[in-house]
């Protein structure tokens, strides 16, 4: 991941153009990435899709010559999506062109004007207040040409149709915990996923251009994904000192996803080697989940994160680098979230395939065939180990009527819903149950 | 107000009748009232349409011949909806005829006799007590005459079809407070909700004879007004020196306006002038909600008073006077009516118009077209400012799906009610939100 | 029931055969059974109807020649539906097919071996352990025949189509508590339930052999019984020293019938003259309410008992006696279900037939006829004890919507449940009111 990250740090991402096309080259060395692209003008939803950014280079030089600053020094020098200027103007001219941090002397925002046309330099406050008057000459090299707005998925395989969709977006250039640490975690994920041995879900895995680029998505795939989405994670933020995951509800809080993440969180369900937190759905801030979570969809997507955006001096500047995030984070990361998903595979609700009367447990080897309490001759404790096992056979059949979650089951019995896992897939195997995810999806989402 | 109350005061009125058509036409001067007639003999659910009362005179002459009462000093001296009589009796012969309270041995009482023939005389106990035997000459002058049962309507007219049913009851002669009370109020709120900029809902205002004059209503209009009806207010004995508002919730309990009264009297609403108490809704007292609130229409309609019918010694007899009610007591009602049905307009729900995804608020100017956080220059209270009415805008967008009450939206994120006035209208203005009361009608009147 | 507890007792019965039909015959002189048989070999959801047993005599003689065990002596002294056996074994090789209880060495166990061919004598392990070796003759002496599986059923018809399901088994032999209980108290309240004047519901009455019995029914007549069923007992363990009742509420909990039990419970509803404790419900134990209550049924059937199945010693063994279940509780156990059921036919929604506005009560003399707030003359005691039977009327009538079951409106309006008998009877006397039990059955039901 280290090499990965260090390769698509310098890039010149942005929302549309050729950063962003080289970006999902290099990670479709690692999944097998299909890119689509939503054409520039075409109207999505309330938005239309902007023209593609080509940005060759930008460089502001002050009155004695000395270059100020240089976008082949840092992506952030520029203001993403700047129209082309080629201009002399003295520093009061300059000033509403520049920006800098008051309160964070040393650190380069970042900053982004994409549906205004504009052009600006970024630099350090401590550098800003050290210009003198006299003229400037800032030249920005860039062109807005027809072309589209790209967003790359890649899919596993389940065993039914349901999906969960893994979210991440890829626009801002160089920064690391508010950007690269989604993508990186996505990958890892795939990876660990694509090696189980089985899946009852298939999984959905997105990258794209932050805001316009969901919405693209949405647009081309939104009422197809809705007939089969079953929950879903935005990854944004996972790296940082936070030794916690934090989860942000999806807006109907009720999803299946949800409803792990929330026992985690509170202690009903094991760890997952990190501690989880909770934070309520908030339409004011956040990632693409507020375009799943917007009204007309209601997606049971949520987002997670570890040291979130916002809770950070370095949130979009140049201080949110390689070494705040932290690759190891990015691991722990992954191995949490590949546990939580393991327990996601189990909570949902399933079908007793023979559900008038019990079955007939006894053939299947699965009932004692001789009725005698405390039989004299046998091991008590193997006795009683059947019997725990036989108890949890019946509770399952019982109550997977193919609305309760197995998540529920589990909690209301005092069940380890991990320890559940041979006992689903014995009744699987006896053809007597069958997950039934499809009543995860709400109502909302199946009309 | 207070010379029209003088005027309606002393008029004979009962459930049928000239007294009753006069003060309709009376109050006509103030609020365009259209009258219909329910014809006496017409079936009306389970009841039948009684006949008019066309009552001349009464007067009780006692064995000195002096007068001991006449009807002409006060409405109250005949029972109410009496049959002629012509007779001279002994006073144990009248006693059953006689009227009084011994509680109150000053007061003369309101007694009615509608569904059974009767005849009788109110007086004072005091009186009574003085009464001589010897012979009495009872005359009342009243006839029964085919016509039927009036009631009166006016409308303003709301932006959308939606309305609120305003009701309350003409049909006692000379009583104050559990009386004129609610035709005034209901008039003064008429006046107010005329002059609004613009209204909503429209509102239905409704005067009737008690009881049987809503049951008419409903017969006639009640399948109609059904498709239309969000909530109302029975408004009865709105004067007194209680200083709060008391409302009683309808059957439901959970229409808009039922809402709005809660979050009045448990302060998650801001105050209207008065506070307010709630009543659980009770189907053994009160007035024309027990009719609404049937269970077959089980209308969103409460009712509001001050001090209580039941709850005052003036109840129902002559202590219940100008003076006991207060027409300054009558203008505090109205200001507070009108201000709680002004939350009540905000607080139904809304629908996005643009749910899927957000909308894109740059291009409305809506959305910093910068994306940078504390950016060197500008003045912090005032991107804080807007950022708040953004935040607005957002939640109220996002949670705006035609089902959630604005009331809760407000609640859920500590916004007040009102507060979000301007940011519903910006967002009405530019297209993207419209009201959506008609879920607030609920499952049982929507069929 | 003492005469008929002896002449039950001796009978060796098992989940098929002639002493299950014998037994059936017998209590047939008591209510009108009419006996079904699922043919063996016929498929019953996912099991098979198995053969029947005809069984003859079982004994085991010692190496001196003395009887060890005779089944002539004890019912339980054989595995019940053991295969046939006349063999000559050492005490090594007889030792698997023995049966004793090492906590209670003077019980003999009760052992059954349904659904694999098997045989086996059960004593008492302080018999046990006294044997010699030695070669021991084990002679068995029964055969498997086609038949099939019988189970009885009786009704009491009910003024509407709406039925409550009374079930209890009949399959093991000498066993008291754990199985003639059931079907006394069954044969008791149908002798009460058939003198009731009147009966709103019909009563089915079940007799099965456990498990497989009740599947039979489900099989034969669980479609039509699910569109009339509105609640249901399985009666097991009825007496034994437990000083209450204790009901273990269906798998939905919110049958009428769990309500009556749950408000008897909590105190809510008046005693029935034995304290009522509730279980929850629980799929891993029980008798047949786990076949009405597998989730493809999902009938509101619970079970009653009082010293319950695995609470006491005598659980499947020698010492469940006719002593320790003790027939003076069976009657203190009818006179208790017995009013609860009283409490059922009270219990369930009504339906106001005349919903639409109040109706007159007046012309029905329910509603006084003259308004006067405490008129002079009149018992006041009269008018208040008047005053609230009409306020009851008003409360019933508002609230019987065909949803709200009574048992709720009594409950929050501060009535006695027993206590609105006779309202309810006035209004339907008058054609106003019309018991709605068919809501009781719940969506699940209904379908």
């Amino acid at each position: 991941l280290s090499a990965l990250f260090d390769e698509l740090f310098p890039i010149m991402r942005s929302i549309t153009g050729p950063g962003l096309r080289a970006s999902f080259e290099i990670l479709g060395r690692f999944l097998p990435l299909t890119v689509e692209t939503v054409a520039s003008g075409e109207a999505v939803f309330d938005w239309i899709a902007p023209p593609e950014w080509h940005f060759r280079g930008a460089r502001l030089v002050g009155p004695d010559g000395a270059t100020v600053v240089d976008a082949a020094d840092s992506t952030l020098h520029v203001l993403n999506y700047s129209e082309a200027v080629d201009r002399t103007l003295t520093l009061d001219e300059l000033q509403p062109h520049l920006y800098s941090l008051e309160a964070l002397p040393e650190a380069v925002p970042y900053v982004t004007s994409y549906y205004r046309r504009h052009w600006g330099f970024c630099l350090s406050h401590r550098q800003r207040q050290e210009l003198r008057p006299g003229r400037y000459h800032a030249v920005i090299e860039a062109e807005f040409r027809p072309g589209g707005v790209p967003f790359a998925t890649a899919q596993l395989e389940g065993e039914g149709p349901e999906e969960l969709l893994l979210s991440s977006y890829l626009c801002h250039p160089s920064l690391a915990n508010n950007e690269l640490s989604g993508p990186l975690v996505l990958l890892g994920l795939y990876d660990r996923l694509s090696r189980w041995p089985r899946r009852r879900y298939g999984y959905r895995f997105l990258l794209n251009p932050e805001t316009i680029g969901s919405l693209c998505y949405l647009h081309r795939h939104g009422q197809r994904q809705q007939q089969t989405l079953i929950g879903g994670l935005v990854l944004t933020c996972l790296g940082g000192p936070s030794p916690s995951l934090s989860y942000k509800l999806s807006r109907r809080g009720d999803g299946i996803l949800d409803r792990v993440m929330l026992g985690l969180a509170d202690g009903r369900l094991p760890g997952v080697g990190l501690p989880v937190d909770i934070r309520p759905f908030d339409p004011r801030g956040g990632s693409d989940e507020r375009q799943y979570c917007s009204p007309g969809f209601n997606w049971p997507v949520g987002q997670v994160a570890r040291t979130v955006y916002g809770a950070y001096d370095g949130y979009h500047n140049s201080l949110d680098d390689k070494a705040f995030m932290g690759i190891d984070r990015l691991v722990e990361t992954i191995d949490a979230l590949e546990q939580a998903l393991r327990l996601v595979e189990l909570a949902c609700p399933y079908r007793n395939l023979s559900p008038f009367g019990e079955p007939q447990l006894g053939r299947r080897n699965l009932y004692p065939t001789i009725n005698s309490a405390d039989t004299w001759g046998r091991s008590n404790d193997a006795v009683s180990d059947h019997r725990e096992f036989l108890n949890r056979i019946l509770v399952v059949l019982n109550y997977s009527d193919g609305r309760l979650p197995m998540l529920d089951i589990a909690a209301r019995h005092g069940f380890d819903l991990g320890a559940l896992e041979p006992v689903i897939a014995v009744l699987e195997r006896e053809g007597l149950l069958r997950i039934s995810p499809e009543t995860c999806r709400g109502p909302e989402t199946r009309r």
